[in-house]
């Protein structure tokens, strides 16, 4: 189980010279020449309607006036759309994903009720759980054996009669790793036979060679997590939500939290953003899979350095460097010096943390050549 | 206690033709004819420096990188020094008032405690601290003898042993009754002496001829909520915050939600809203003074209706109807057709919400004068 202590020393996990995570993310975001590599977010998105929509908003003056408290019909419809989810379901817009992951975890555990997270993973879930519900069973999936993902073989062994909900990122944060269509049937009917609720954040979906819904396979069994901060561009903007049949999303509408509802500039940027998808996604998708390779080409110049999941299925990879004897903290301070922003494992695990650098890859492809060269910089003036 | 099954039911009071709340706010929010008088929100900025600086944050595209996550330094001094509460008082920036009233009592309240608000009051915080604590006393306050507030006495009367949360919403929603020095200097004794928590929710303020901060006078035993929603006419971004003694922040911080922190643009807003308030705040406290005397004159014309509360100290007020015979209800849809959007009085009260139409006045004075011309034909066409 993560306490929230625990959590905040994680997320505190920061480099030199800053008092407060909140003063340090302030500093990376306050410096224009900043280099975004450390929170996975994307900085792609060239003149594509998105920016236009939002300043539409604004000068018409929307912001005076509150947003219907579950979303714009026409966001909600279009969410649903794009996922193929047309039938049967239903949506709440929420500020973030990470909201609608708050609500998820609040409705569905009870005090008795256990949930199996894999480490590493997105640490702000298992605290979520931790809140709401029992015992937090973190499995340890940073290994070639089980693909660097919490597989369905991995959850039957690690669960009891107890266990309610199964966290699934997918692809995973941070490594990258994604599951194929066998393995989400697999997990669907684990759900099914065993009456739990498989969480399905699917942030970062679209950055994925090939992706599948639990949804499709045990409807009434899945929390869908959808996203606006990833291939989007809008992480900034705070929104996303969360799918699932009526039953589900009702169940979650008696919990709600913001009931004067989700930003109504970040609704009509996000309006725009799906329609004008299949104007961008394959430029994006190209420049971040290129991006790949130019840190690939970097790492492997390195001895002792590695990337567990390569190609990653996400924008953002680990980079092993235990064997290297240098410590990825160290590597983020030296990289924050050459205004490159990128994340030590810590933030994203308990167990291998001190083993790997979060990089994510979605900027241009210049500055990731920068940072290559930097990297191997790094390597050389930190090895022991 | 108002379950969040009563709280829903209160909620969807909602004119005939509409399936659900939420299908009716984005009927009222997508008709741009619309006169918006029933959500307290705010139409009277015209060019001071919010939308322009919000504009300027969407074009440098800061919308594609996370926010810190309790806001940025230079908005956090901002509210403590329109507080006057820069001396041992922190904050935390949050996706409204709303979700800083849920963090505050799922802080304080454990499964023993009770709580006290009043009715008519502001239905989501009684629902939120009736899902983390034990009692909500909900004091009836629609009378003349008490000034149509919760007072210092009536909270000594209401409270037991468990009492451990008062909620005092001033200027009060929906009637407009604000607190004197000497009755915050009370509840701040009573506050001390019981070792209760006074949720002060300021969210009207700067509308208010004259206002008093019990933070001021019980810092520890203070939970000051502020909110960019009215004054600063940004409902739609939402954007709020929470402030307190450095004890109680760290503990709602143990206990965040959105930990990728709230929208950007509105932080930039927000930023610019209270750096130009003092060029603006004049004009607007003065057109919704002229305002309230446009409706004052109407409903005096109607035999049996009045204004409990006389000026209002909020941007909002109730007007009773019941000695007319006419419902609220019918009255607002007959408003409706006519393109104004108010609220009947059940949105804001369970024992008294039929007897009154609440209606804010903080839009242009025309659309005031035009109300008055409706609201007096409502009058004559629904007589019994």
């Amino acid at each position: 189980m993560i306490s929230p202590k625990k959590y905040a020393k994680a997320a505190k996990m920061i480099p030199k010279g800053f008092k407060t995570a909140n003063e340090f993310f302030n500093y990376v975001y306050t410096d224009d020449e900043m280099i975004w590599m450390g929170q996975n977010t994307n900085h792609l998105h060239d003149e594509n309607g998105i920016m236009e929509a939002m300043l539409e908003s604004i000068k018409k003056r929307d912001y005076c006036k509150y947003p219907p408290s579950e979303g714009f019909p026409e966001l909600k419809e279009l969410v649903l759309k794009d996922l193929g989810l047309t039938d049967g379901f239903e949506i709440l817009i929420t500020a973030g994903g990470t909201e609608s992951l708050y609500l998820c975890t609040n409705d569905i555990l009870g005090p008795e009720d256990n949930t199996i997270t894999s480490d590493p993973g997105y640490l702000i879930i298992d605290n979520f759980a931790s809140r709401f519900g029992d015992h937090v069973k973190s499995v340890p999936i940073y290994n070639k054996k089980c693909g660097y993902k919490l597989t369905p073989d991995l959850v039957r062994e690690n669960m009891d009669k107890n266990t309610k909900l199964v966290v699934l990122i997918d692809p995973l944060n941070p490594l990258g790793s994604c599951y194929t269509k066998e393995e989400i049937k697999d997990f669907a009917d684990l759900a099914e036979d065993n009456d739990i609720y498989m969480l399905h954040d699917i942030t970062y979906r679209d950055f994925a060679r090939d992706h599948h819904l639990v949804a499709d396979y045990a409807p009434e069994h899945a929390l869908t997590i959808y996203s606006f901060s990833k291939i989007y561009g809008m992480a900034g903007m705070r929104i996303g939500g969360v799918v699932g049949v009526p039953d589900v999303i009702n169940s979650l509408r008696s919990i709600v939290i913001n009931d004067l509802g989700t930003n109504i500039v970040a609704q009509r940027g996000a309006i725009a953003a799906i329609k004008t998808k299949n104007q961008w996604i394959d430029r994006i998708r190209n420049t971040t899979r290129g991006n790949q390779k130019i840190i690939k080409q970097a790492v492997d110049q390195v001895e002792g350095a590695f990337i567990p999941v390569y190609p990653s299925d996400g924008n953002m990879m680990a980079i092993d460097l235990y064997d290297t004897g240098i410590k990825p903290l160290d590597v983020a301070e030296y990289l924050l010096d050459k205004k490159i922003f990128t994340r030590e494992g810590s933030y994203t695990s308990k167990l291998f943390g001190h083993r790997y650098l979060r990089v994510s890859y979605s900027v241009p492809t210049k500055d990731v050549e920068y940072f290559a060269k930097c990297f191997l910089e790094a390597v050389e003036a930190l090895k022991p």
